[in-house]
């Protein structure tokens, strides 16, 4: 993996996410995935009602890995990651799409978890690359990840997470990350409203890509899922607002909030991709109609 | 240190930071001492612009410490350190105050440091007690780490940092406690945004205190200091006002933001906590005069 994932490294920083880096990235998948077949599945308890989990254990235990959203056939897996990619995400089924990431994703990370302890960094960005480049797929257009601040004296570059811009007068889509948030996620409302404050509200569309909030307590074995869900309310109500965070693996507590008033809209990413759904809600609103 | 540091974990949870409290802490730097007495000393290669620092090495190198700001005379630290606990803070000078504070901070985080790996929380929970303590003593009010939001039909508690009380249409602190920040630095200014959105602007004043921004690259024995300013100064802009930022080692870069327009308000420990310092012009302008 260490060499696929070294190639990936240099293919995203010199030409972006185009048809090498997926390749790239599915290479890895296959390549991951032989790593977990010869580690060993066990049991967790789950404390997530119901959801239940189990563990890859090598040299060391992985990250807790959602049973229901986990394919075990590669190949269909890799065939649903090759469909995103190549701009076919509107002709899968929402649960397709989520359970197709979620299971690159989850490999990947595995992969890494049971070889060595405490590299958070390098799944981290693996997930990063990936939803970049379905992003990219997406709305067809690489990203940046930087932007000019020019505010009378103060002239600067902010350094952003990653920012897909559809054009003049068309939504920019500002995409934060991460392979969990708990507390730290009010750092992604904080980078809205800079953003807001920079270049006006509504100018830039957030877009949060979360994996899990779940969590192995190695003691007792036991998955919990970490979720406050009045402070994300409270963040929407005086931060500033998010357009739609997404998730892999969506904890029910956060989906509530898509149904209540105020609203935080949250959603799987397979219902922000699949055809029709919010995703294409947007585009079609702005005349950028799905083909 | 174990079995203090389990003493000062009940008595802070049990009666708050009174002078029990204050004699486990000066019990616990004399044993962080002495831990660091049967320790190498080891010069780094400091990148900062006028600023050495030093590491205590055993079976791991502890954190860069800065030479200028270490008092290797431990009596006089721990006098110092008594001083400021018992509410004499106006009988120290600025420089002797922020030593001070340094030495026992840095005694205690190396003295941890250089026995485990990677154990961050444990020093950055000594470091909270201690700053929680000193401002209880500057404040004569003991801290609270909740805070109720009453919002139409919205009702819960909103998790803080330290809270410091003056009462009734008194200043109200709130106090965040880093070891050090980098990018994490904007939670801070979010978390202002929250209080200002739900309590209104101006009622709790911001007062993050900071270790310091240096880091050691164990490859190269290279001492950095990682400062983003101009993020600090649209940060400020857009998100909220913190009232002031207080480092133990301050890093220049953040210094100078203290004399540009639009100001952010930074110092070093000491110039808050000394006689005519910022804590007590503010003291001052609400009648609540220095005795």
């Amino acid at each position: 993996m260490k060499e696929t994932y070294r190639e990936l490294q240099q293919e995203v920083s010199k030409r972006g996410f185009g048809s090498c880096c997926h390749n790239l990235i599915e290479k890895l998948f296959f390549e991951a995935a032989r790593v977990l077949s010869n580690s060993e599945k066990q049991d967790t308890v789950s404390k997530v009602l119901g959801k239940s989990y189990f563990t890859f254990a090598r040299k060391y235990k992985s990250r807790p890995i959602n049973e229901a959203l986990y394919w075990e056939d590669r190949d269909n897996v890799a065939a649903v990651l090759r469909a995103i990619l190549t701009g076919r995400r509107r002709t899968l089924e929402a649960e397709a799409i989520t359970r197709g990431i979620y299971t690159v994703t989850m490999t990947c990370c595995a992969a890494i978890d049971v070889n060595s302890s405490g590299d958070k960094k390098t799944p981290g960005t693996i997930f990063e690359w990936l939803c970049a480049a379905i992003m990219t797929a997406a709305l067809e257009v690489e990203p940046c990840r930087s932007l000019a601040v020019l505010n009378l004296d103060l002239e600067t570059k902010l350094p952003t997470d990653f920012i897909f811009d559809l054009g003049r007068e068309k939504p920019k889509f500002h995409l934060p990350v991460k392979t969990s948030t708990r507390e730290r996620i009010i750092q992604v409302w904080a980078h809205q409203r800079v953003l807001d404050g920079v270049y006006g509200v509504g100018r830039f569309l957030a877009m949060p890509v979360i994996l899990t909030e779940t969590k192995l307590g190695s003691a007792k074995n036991e998955v919990v899922e970490i979720c406050l869900p009045l402070q994300w309310r409270l963040y929407q109500m005086h931060i500033a607002s998010l357009w739609n965070v997404c998730y892999l693996d969506a904890p029910s507590a956060y989906l509530s909030l898509d149904r209540k008033f105020p609203r935080v809209a949250v959603s799987t990413i397979g219902d922000m991709l699949a055809a029709n759904g919010r995703l294409d809600e947007l585009l079609e609103a702005h005349g950028l109609k799905p083909k």
